[in-house]
């Protein structure tokens, strides 16, 4: 089958089974369930067709099959819906790192040798510790250039001698660009080239945003179907942005003033997200 | 008279009658010519009115009284008229240092140790060289912020060890940021201390671009009253950037069909404009 398909970032490449069935397995789906779905998608797809149309078709099989399963799929949608601003998608740094084992803080600025900076992420645990610029993206598509890999190397030059914390651990040496989307090829040979560490979607092979989110089994608010984006900003607004939030504190959803019985269908959706 | 304007960047402050005669000495009015036009301005302006009013008025006063005059006054928007893209600005940049005496490359790219730079300016005489970002803004009150002063440093650093040109001048080691409005202080303060060289509107005190153009006695093809917007654009797409090209060259304006008449006028305007 030699269909060619349109990804985010406009270019094309040959659709490759293999990636949707490693997709799916990745989402938790059964054998069962990626066979039935890698064959149905298949009867489907056209050349020219995007890579964001197989992702939703995929994605209404799946979620007939199982809620649950379709929002750990639907990942990378979700931290899309953390937008438009790039504060959520900070804090959700933040909680991602915190359930690594560090200490974080959000949004501090820090007097450089020749300019205050403003860090998106701060971490330290009793070993190591990191600065870092957290680059979000409202859309797919849009990556992460070289002009920011520079001014965040720059960054990292004026803002070395200083910590971010009493401990002696907290001495500033390393910086992390970090991007819910991709890089530029540029981006990524400069930033490895000066040292700079890079986390994206799918960069680096392993450990990439995605396994890191998958590892610490954290999944943003904004993975619950049953709010709508109205819903999901109230919800970010009073500081609940991942799901595990909302089940810690149900309370929260009385800013919604849902029914009871709706109340009830969010909560089992946030509590089973929050297994998988 | 305590009348508050507000400035191009939104912020407000007292009108100060010797900051409107001091512009109007620089454009070369007389002293007769200041006087009358800052005595009609001062009868005319009210709280809350914008600078842009202001200086629109005087500058429809001084057009009244002299058309070249008016054209230097001018200056500042014909810089912006050479927009919306930055590639024309470059470009009368490289004129600009060419009449100081140097030897100019515009848009050139350059391998760095780490990736390779877009060179918006490169320029070398027999004692000193440079590379320069020409940073374009089309519109005054937007600024040039502290992140493009940091990716100019890390571009400086990648660059290090490359030449412009064969000569053993051209060695880089100097790197201007140049913009056409103003910078952040931040911008200022961390491009000074990191040894950037920064030249935009109004800075340094002196020296700065505005006075550079006016020593150098070159002026954008956009100070040309007489032609419109679009017709400007055409004669930039023929490479015409100062009006001293169209000086050099009449037959450009072929390009625009205009009657004998209406030709006779430009160029009478551009001869007032080159020989101010």
């Amino acid at each position: 089958m030699h269909i060619k398909i349109i990804k985010a970032d406009g270019t094309s490449e040959y659709f490759k089974i293999e990636k949707l069935r490693r997709s799916l397995r990745r989402a938790g789906a059964t054998p069962e369930e990626v066979n039935s779905i890698v064959s149905e998608i298949s009867s489907e797809i056209y050349d020219g067709i995007h890579t964001q149309e197989i992702y939703r078709r995929a994605f209404s099989l799946l979620r007939a099959s199982e809620v649950a399963i379709a929002a750990r799929y639907s990942l990378r949608r979700a931290l899309f819906s953390l937008g438009p601003t790039g504060f959520p998608f900070e804090k959700f740094l933040g909680r991602l790192f915190e359930k690594h084992g560090y200490k974080t803080r959000i949004g501090i600025t820090i007097d450089g040798h020749c300019a205050p900076h403003e860090i998106d992420i701060a971490a330290y645990n009793d070993t190591h510790s990191f600065v870092g610029e957290a680059k979000f993206h409202a859309r797919p598509g849009m990556k992460t250039d070289l002009q920011v890999a520079m001014y965040s190397y720059a960054r990292l030059l004026d803002l070395e001698g200083n910590k971010i914390c009493s401990d002696s651990i907290c001495g500033i040496k390393e910086f992390w660009l970090i991007t819910n989307t991709k890089f530029t090829h540029t981006a990524e040979h400069y930033g490895e080239c000066v040292g700079l560490k890079l986390l994206s979607w799918d960069y680096p092979r392993r450990d990439n945003l995605h396994d890191r989110i998958q590892r610490a089994g954290i999944y943003p608010i904004t993975a619950i179907q049953s709010l709508s984006t109205s819903q999901l900003a109230t919800l970010i607004e009073y500081n609940a942005i991942v799901c595990q939030d909302l089940v810690d504190n149900p309370s929260l959803l009385r800013h919604l003033r849902l029914s009871p019985r709706k109340q009830d269908l969010v909560m089992q959706e946030a509590v089973k997200i929050c297994n998988l």
